[in-house]
């Protein structure tokens, strides 16, 4: 496939998914305030940052004195590369057979999750002569990646056999309940972790998510690693967001039309008009993940008031009630509003029973992602 | 951002996402025998063809006599363009002032949504000294896109003098309700479009979508414009949906771990083991369109058998109960099913209450899409 042109990516001008740099900062430099001066705050951007795209979140970052990243596979970690050729990159679903290579031709850290990728970098260490650097996973509660509780005791009694070539530098593991600080979970987790890592003395610790930070000192060790908390949603159960919302998405109004009271609106005429009304559309729709549940589940914004909904979202179009502003002028350059500081990701996470990570990263990619100061 | 490179792109050899060729073939071959000899079958292959990739997707339908696309946006055309340089692309949601020049300047078709947008083709037309080839989209139910009652009746009445620069190629219109034959708005639809189309001696005729084709002939015209039934997904409310199934999701074990009675499994610890269990972790989460309203809905399947999901589906990860097979030999080159016959985009749509549409439109650009024949 060829690559996209300038001249494709910016021809249609009518959906922008806007990225406030300045909050994202202050989001990172608040994560910073919350650790002591010698733990690292390292930044997720897996899943394409949220979503909101890893190159440009990089470099803003990177710009703002974050040194380590973390991203679920290798792609991801190949994609970041490219950015930066300093930056520490932690790829968290770890090592298989055939892309070890890769891991030191671009220098990128596997998470190990288990003793086969172990030996597998053990193996490859002493064959290139070279030690592979490696953080290993040490599963203390998720039951998802990283080393089980066998697998864990086999290592800390061989310890000494089965690494000798790679070169451990990050011992970590992930917590399961720190959205909710009541949980006695993360206490226990907390332990299992403390223990694990006495047998690591030299080697820096991470524990803390997002929701793992708010937890407390205790649980920063050497290295936090937040991912939504730096893009806005709320990482807790019940607790107020403390972090800035950064992302707003506005969409231009490509029709008007006005119908009578009787007409239908949308696939299944589900939506009968009792009186005149103005519709307007919009080019956005499930395919752009704005999930069809939204159906007449939330207002919208236009001029900074509520708008409706009105039938059913469909692929690429969503058709809004305009009929209160029936008399005002419009201009042919107006926008309606679906992601902003009221509509914002908790929010509308809570109305379809999700949680904001999902509505990040179902964001789709015919937006115009913009970054502004 | 540099171009992605093979390199990258092959990284991470662990999620497949297959589109059959054949059936894909079978199911465009299957409309052409439902239409008569006279009908063009166009294919639409807005939001990235339904998320399976526009390009390799035009390509195969290219290449089995397909001369016709729609797409949804301009940049969706200029991406089709890049393909092939004869194709006719018609882009749905219409024209505007900034892009209008792109439109000449590939080839393609704007679908003229009211009138406004005729006075810009026609304006430029003119200036231009070159006819603009134009859709012209009459709404004649949907009040969602295309010229509303009253513009149609301007239109009509002065058609001689408001088209006169630009070359009218097709006059379309889009059908509410063809999902349900019973519903007496089709035939409504179908009238009002007859009496427009009579205006139009010389112009081809466009109205039917997938559902459309199925409503019979008399709903054919010209050009049928078959979307998710390309696709395999069931464009009936209630019938047995008769195309083929075209896509299948297989994703690679990247980890296995044993846990004991009474251990927890995802986040927030909402799975208990009641027993000795084997778990299976794969690298797919709902950033890839794996809705997290699928966690403890559906079974997975592997080696053709039935699997849990087992607590949360996570952003990048998905844990599965291989209980069954803890004493058969896993050989570290293991995938797990998530779409397949069984598991069809028709019957995942059901269990989240939403249509095979956006299960399609929801699968992620992590994945490696292939090709076979």
């Amino acid at each position: 496939m060829p690559a996209i042109s300038n001249e494709i990516r910016n021809a249609d001008q009518d959906t922008f998914l806007d990225i406030n740099i300045g909050s994202l900062i202050k989001n990172y430099k608040k994560i910073k305030n919350k650790v002591s001066k010698t733990c690292a705050v390292a930044a997720t951007v897996k899943a394409n940052a949220y979503g909101l795209g890893i190159i440009p979140v990089a470099k803003i970052l990177i710009a703002n004195k974050c040194k380590i990243f973390f991203v679920a596979t290798l792609t991801e970690g190949l994609e970041l590369r490219q950015v930066n050729k300093k930056i520490t990159i932690y790829v968290l679903n770890g090592l298989s057979v055939q892309n070890i290579n890769l891991f030191y031709k671009h220098n990128l850290i596997p998470t190990i999750n288990n003793l086969n990728q172990l030996k597998k970098a053990e193996t490859s260490s002493l064959d290139k002569g070279k030690s592979l650097k490696i953080a290993l996973h040490f599963d203390t509660g998720m039951s998802r990646l990283g080393l089980d509780k066998k697998e864990t005791q086999i290592l800390l009694r061989k310890k000494e056999s089965l690494i000798k070539n790679t070169e451990v530098i990050l011992v970590m593991s992930h917590l399961a309940c720190a959205d909710n600080p009541k949980n006695l979970k993360n206490e226990k987790q907390l332990n299992q972790f403390k223990t694990i890592s006495r047998h690591f003395p030299n080697v820096k610790l991470s524990l803390s998510n997002s929701a793992g930070i708010l937890l407390g000192k205790k649980y920063h060790f050497d290295l936090v690693r937040p991912g939504i908390s730096l893009y806005g949603g709320n990482c807790t159960l019940r607790k107020k967001n403390i972090y800035n919302h950064i992302v707003s998405l506005k969409v231009k109004i490509i029709q008007t039309r006005n119908i009578n009271k009787g007409e239908t609106i949308g696939y299944g005429a589900t939506y009968k008009a009792k009186r005149k009304m103005l519709i307007a559309t919009i080019p956005v729709g499930y395919a752009d993940g704005i999930n069809r549940l939204f159906s007449n589940r939330i207002d919208l914004y236009f001029r900074n008031q509520k708008v409706k909904i009105i039938g059913k979202i469909s692929m690429d179009l969503i058709t809004v009630d305009l009929t209160k502003f029936i008399k005002s002028r419009l201009t042919g350059n107006d926008y309606i509003e679906l992601v902003n500081l009221k509509n914002n990701i908790d929010y509308l996470a809570k109305i379809i029973k999700t949680i904001p990570y999902e509505i990040l990263t179902s964001l789709g990619k015919r937006y115009q992602r913009r970054y502004i100061s």
